[in-house]
């Protein structure tokens, strides 16, 4: 695991590191388990103060009368060191003794709820029933569990992915979870999109950054409800930042999830080409894998953005901060 | 343990038991622990349908979002085989990684959530909010746990207990719980009572009765609020089934929770006297301690009902089943 910590480079005592990312503001709009990689990564090289994460709230929903949010989860457990490593999600160390009762009273027990994890939705469910915004209960969540970076939900009016499949339109977590996204996939559409807004706080941020980034989550159902934003597209294309994509698909396969086969479903192909394609009018520049380096050219040829070519695949600790590293390095090129 | 079950009296073959309960229809006004007790021997005595449990609701109340009814949930886990022998309430074999959790939210932890009791907790809390009365919710978790008797909350309209102490005014599980009943209790009351009415199958179990027990419950915090709805006691009154009652107290104390203390604090004599004059005008008959026999005479010669003086503490099933049996076949006798 790399040492070297964001502090060392600000201390004149200490001979300034080639590596050191300086000081800058960085934003990255993030899905669930491969974003919150990304997180981990950027967060053991900037000040906490200098990280914005924009999470997608699109696949939040109501369970059992407790409102949940994957996404802003994965993301919090993660950089509170409480994540179950074994999932990527969830809560390390955790039980399933509500879930086995709620079995037991044939209450629907295909969203797994972990006993720790429950407590995160019911301190949600409950502060967003007294009429607090989901980025207030976000933030006092972060507070309380020591988490220093900034968490934002990429909205606070409610957005919900609905996927229309070859068995009918089901909610993203039937389609995600309860169907393990087998359901081939026809077409996705986010409810409530045009009502939605970017929070105050998501446009301050995306203004003040110098480089904004698009974690290697599924562009579809992760990425695109940010963007899908009336606003949102207008306010990423106004600011002078560097914006950089980092692939969620290697070689042919996605790197978690089921973004491969939603391209394939979708009729496009299953490679970094179409995802830098997918983006392509809101990127300066796109990280893909040295094993789809043959890419390179069609994307160069087609898309006037920069490229690094890199391993992307987020192993460990080691590569999440290597991955960051690079990442934010090529951006700062750019300014 | 008393092996002899209820079918066995009325099959014509086997020589009746003479001290077999004829099917009556019973109905026992009950709070949590101690009436759980008397509940679990009467259940071992009639066949479920025969059995109709009217429970205190005034203690119930709502923490983190969820609706709480502890007095309804310690007498259905107790019937249902679940409930945690080493306290009387709640699940045994629980954990507590949700409250934990909840510790290091710095959220309130002093009401002890087990993980399996929250199942409880969130079904019930959701089937209320999509406007399902309590009575229909009792009976769906009844159901879904194989209690075949009928659990009956005692209002469908909320009630809550206040203690009026010399630390302020608290709700009723502050008191009970969280300060454990050790404030000076000044006064009692139940806010919301004069809106609160018996519901309907509430009134009908109590017509259709047989004999009507009064469990050994707090008089002023678990029986007092049934006792306290306007339609209560006239209700009550016009029934003709022998109405008896199971002195909590015990060679002056409790046998369980403030009972005792409560009567000290109030100036009353912490007797089984108090008790059977607490609920005197509604009573044909009291069931008291053999350690208390000395009461006997007072109690015959204030009040004009029958007294049965027995071992009346539950240690295990055994007493349970026996004091459930006296109580019936002394109810029986006065009709």
């Amino acid at each position: 695991m790399n040492t070297m910590t964001y502090g060392e480079a600000a201390n004149p005592a200490v001979p300034s590191d080639p590596d050191a990312i300086p000081p800058v503001n960085v934003v990255a709009l993030l899905g669930g388990v491969g974003g919150a990689k990304l997180a981990s990564g950027l967060a053991q090289l900037l000040p906490p103060e200098r990280l914005t994460f924009v999470i997608n709230t699109a696949d939040d929903f109501e369970h059992l009368g407790l409102y949940i949010s994957p996404d802003l989860d994965t993301v919090m457990y993660t950089l509170a060191g409480l994540v179950n490593p074994e999932t990527g999600w969830g809560v390390k160390d955790d039980t399933w003794n509500a879930l086995a009762m709620l079995a037991r009273y044939e209450a629907p027990t295909w969203f797994c709820l972990g006993d720790r994890d429950l407590a995160t939705h019911l301190l949600r469910t409950q502060w967003l029933r007294e009429g607090f915004p989901l980025t207030w209960v976000t933030q006092q969540l972060c507070l309380l569990l020591g988490v220093r970076q900034t968490l934002l939900p990429m909205s606070d009016v409610p957005v919900r992915t609905r996927v229309l499949t070859d068995e009918g339109e089901l909610a993203f977590q039937e389609y995600f979870v309860r169907y393990a996204w087998q359901p081939r996939v026809c077409a996705i559409r986010f409810e409530g999109i045009e009502q939605a807004h970017p929070t105050s706080a998501v446009v301050s941020a995306l203004r003040g950054a110098d480089v904004i980034l698009f974690g290697p989550s599924n562009p579809f159902v992760s990425l695109d409800p940010i963007l899908a934003m009336p606003a949102m597209r207008r306010i990423l294309s106004a600011v002078r930042a560097p914006r950089i994509a980092i692939s969620p698909i290697v070689a042919g396969q996605a790197l978690k999830g089921p973004a491969a086969k939603m391209m394939r479903e979708l009729n496009l192909e299953v490679s970094p080409v179409t995802v830098a394609a997918h983006y392509r009018d809101l990127l300066t520049g796109f990280v893909l894998d040295h094993q789809d380096a043959d890419c390179a050219i069609t994307i160069s040829t087609q898309m006037s953005i920069r490229l690094l070519v890199t391993d992307i695949v987020m192993h460990d600790e080691t590569d999440r901060v290597r991955l960051a590293r690079e990442t934010l390095q090529f951006a700062l090129q750019q300014r």
